[in-house]
């Protein structure tokens, strides 16, 4: 093995945990800190993402990386680490330190201003905040435009989705939105004459937090490597050996935490399973953000959702709550876990609607990024698309443009992994039941292992030692194909 | 000013806030990490006291430092942070950067078998690694005492007692040794015909941190900037402007676990009420460990424990548990609060027996740091101490020498620190009640605020820019002297 190699595992271990250390400190600030402690936590962020901004920066990191590529001599891991090492650095060098430090200040300062924003529902409270927060992404991708040569939106989405294209992506969703409309019109229409009952509340948090626990425990997540917390925005965080889910609870609906709790619950059994060997390095990493969305969709939208899980999950929905009556029947948790309904909120919107948040979203974000837009007409253009794709007319901010973090945190070329992840976790599940015998039979009788056993070898533990491509091919037998997604929906929602 | 002080400001603010961050990591290992989360956390909190340690040794440091004092041109305070900078830095460049590492690796690894080994009352079970520790320590020590020209022990006291030395410690535990068991002995005789009852619980957690909660407030903590939770070991910690306490409760007795958070509560005003100019420069630090010490036993010992706090708190207490019966008069809860009773745990103790469990840990401590006995005599030597000094028989080592944190954590020469602070407790508060008109009767109407107005002006402002004794010298009039703390015993115990 080179000389060369060697040190870059030593110093990639420390980037890498000086990460872990920001995402603890990160999900502490969003579950658990004080609202004074944000400036204090401010600098720890920025003090933390400069020094690994400067151990990536090190003069010796670019000499130690082409002596590694010349040198040679190294199992396909190693390769395949030392690939993604070069990803890495190529995206942090871009990057000077005062622009890091200013982004990290930045994104935080704006985060704070948003949850205030937010709850209030005046988005012209965090319009300045947000506006420095595009100025400094849009120097950050002009940076990372020119190394990686491709355009400004691409160089964010390259951050989340390794290798991934606009020009790849929107065939994709364009074939989505011719499709989508009419479905959405022909579901809802099927859907006119059911009748769905939401089961009546309180349902005290404590139950909740339990039920969710339990479900958690079934499919495989490990209570002594990870938390189960509240917080604004849902999310999944920490070190893949104790990993941090959040999520917020509604006393009078138990159904959407629920759902909330097991989409979480998909990325953390992914980090949880990456490959142990490489826990400190960058190929023991998650592949990219399209394929961490599937693991959650998968998880909710595929698995939790069918009648195989609903069969196992609805006689403990019962018993938690004490539920009796027709709300509390089989079928009509089964109605109420597949209605389709435009609404406001993405991390609530069904699976025939969801496409369109993203693509909202998408569409919004290039022309910011792109400069064909200014912030202060992020909530018309918001509301009016929201008008045209979904019919649904937007009053207050707060359930329109104020809802996500990803923008104010500084997450900009992130939304589109999300329906790419859905249609991945389609593609996933699909070929799923194919390989594994009656892997729904057992999901219905509460055995998670089938399932799980094969995500793990086929999906996890290959951490980032394929592209997002080759490991969907080795995982199914082909790249992505969105007709299997338009399948699934067409299976579900109106066979 | 000079350039290379206004260099070295910059440099000690990085280290601080990189402190900071440890400070939340260390907050969230005790409070809420699951335990399979201990490996990465290790990992992280190594790497972070590496990275600080390899700041502070950066060779251009040292030249900043002389130049800075050659240079001058400093208003006090800066000359002030600049002696504490020097101070900080001759700590820092005493060890190598592997024994630092070797150091929190160790200390980590030993605290998370420690907590195991203290459930389980198994000390044999984490001797290996507290032999570790110790040879570490010793090493430590060696390599400070060199620098600072002390003695062993002494190279360890003045990490948390600067200046502190143990040729001015010894005479006044001695004198308290003398002191304590004729006096020890009248008290329990005295108090021999009092009957003390305790109420019945249970007592839920909820009420017993809501109640916990209410007093913090009333004596000025701001949860805006803290927070309260639970840990195995009490603590607090975080940052000065989000402050992190924990308690640890017992349904069957809310009357421990309460003044346990009212400790935390005197070490929490001070971090907050530390110069805010100064909040991350080492001038801007709390003083030393007995002046931290002297805050938590202020407010636990001196005022929370007297006449005219339990006045105030004592319906509070009444109406959170709905107490009725004698056992919740004020008279009993007085003498509950009062209560001498030689005991195994030194948290728990009351004032009386405090300075016995501290003089035992200080003699064996340095036995063990001075090569006069090994680890494995520790809970022999332990338990007999325990029958001369207190005359208890300790049954099980969980009550006995795996009690306690400190030296699992490598805290080793700051046990003298709670009895030297009990003392400076006294002879502060006997200070305040000259200089602040009626303080004892507005603290029975539950007004805090001239206390603590006081301790703000006279102890929390004033940082780290005073020395212990010239900190003391200036509120109270005259260095440490025991017979204050003497005189307060006698007066509360004997009178």
């Amino acid at each position: 093995m080179s000389q060369s190699y060697t040190q870059l595992e030593k110093q990639f271990k420390r980037i890498h945990v000086l990460g872990d250390a920001s995402s603890i400190l990160h999900w502490d600030m969003a579950a658990m800190m004080p609202k004074g402690g944000a400036e204090s936590r401010m600098e720890q962020m920025a003090l933390l993402a400069t020094l690994s901004h400067s151990m990536m920066c090190e003069d010796r990191l670019s000499d130690l990386l082409d002596g590694a590529e010349q040198e040679g001599g190294l199992t396909d891991w190693q390769a395949a680490n030392l690939r993604e090492m070069r990803r890495a650095h190529t995206h942090a060098t871009a990057l000077d330190e005062a622009l890091v430090e200013a982004l990290s200040r930045t994104t935080s300062a704006c985060e704070q201003v948003w949850r205030e924003a937010r709850a209030e529902g005046d988005f012209a409270k965090v319009a300045p905040q947000l506006k420095e927060v595009l100025n400094l992404t849009r120097q950050a991708a002009a940076a990372k435009a020119d190394k990686l040569g491709c355009s400004l939106y691409d160089a964010l989405l390259d951050q989340y989705e390794p290798d991934g294209k606009a020009s790849e992506i929107d065939p994709i969703f364009e074939k989505l939105e011719g499709f989508l409309p009419d479905f959405l019109q022909t579901v809802q229409d099927q859907q006119k004459d059911v009748t769905v009952q939401m089961p009546q509340g309180p349902f005290a948090i404590e139950k909740q937090k339990e039920l969710g626990a339990l479900f958690m425990a079934a499919l495989g997540f490990d209570f002594d490597h990870g938390r189960l917390d509240v917080s604004m925005h849902p999310f999944c965080s920490g070190t893949a050996d104790d990993v941090r889910l959040t999520t917020r609870y509604d006393e009078s609906d138990f159904t959407s935490a629920l759902m909330g709790v097991l989409h979480e619950t998909g990325h953390a059994l992914y980090e949880r399973g990456l490959p142990q060997d490489w826990r400190n390095q960058p190929v023991g990493q998650a592949r990219g953000m399209s394929v961490h969305e599937s693991q959650s969709l998968l998880v909710e939208m595929q698995v939790c959702r069918s009648d195989a899980f609903l069969t196992y999950a609805h006689p403990h929905m019962q018993q938690t709550f004490e539920g009796i009556g027709a709300a509390w029947s089989l079928e009509n948790m089964t109605n109420l876990y597949r209605q389709v309904k435009p609404g406001f909120i993405r991390v609530d919107a069904d699976e025939v609607t969801y496409p369109a948040h993203v693509i909202l979203r998408y569409k919004l974000e290039r022309a910011l990024i792109e400069g064909h837009m200014q912030i202060e007409e992020i909530p018309e253009r918001w509301n009016s698309m929201m008008k045209d794709m979904l019919g649904v007319t937007v009053e207050n901010d707060r359930d329109g443009c104020l809802q996500d973090i990803h923008w104010y945190d500084g997450a900009w070329g992130y939304f589109p992994t999300y329906t790419l992840g859905a249609m991945t976790a389609a593609q996933i599940f699909d070929g799923i039941k194919k390989a594994v015998p009656d892997v729904e039979g057992e999901i219905a009788k509460g055995n998670f292992a089938p399932l799980m056993g094969w995500l793990r070898e086929n999906i996890h533990a290959k951490g980032s030692s394929l592209s997002t491509k080759d490991l969907l091919i080795q995982a199914t037998g082909k790249p992505l194909d969105p007709d299997v997604f338009i399948a699934h929906l067409k299976g579900r929602y109106s066979s």
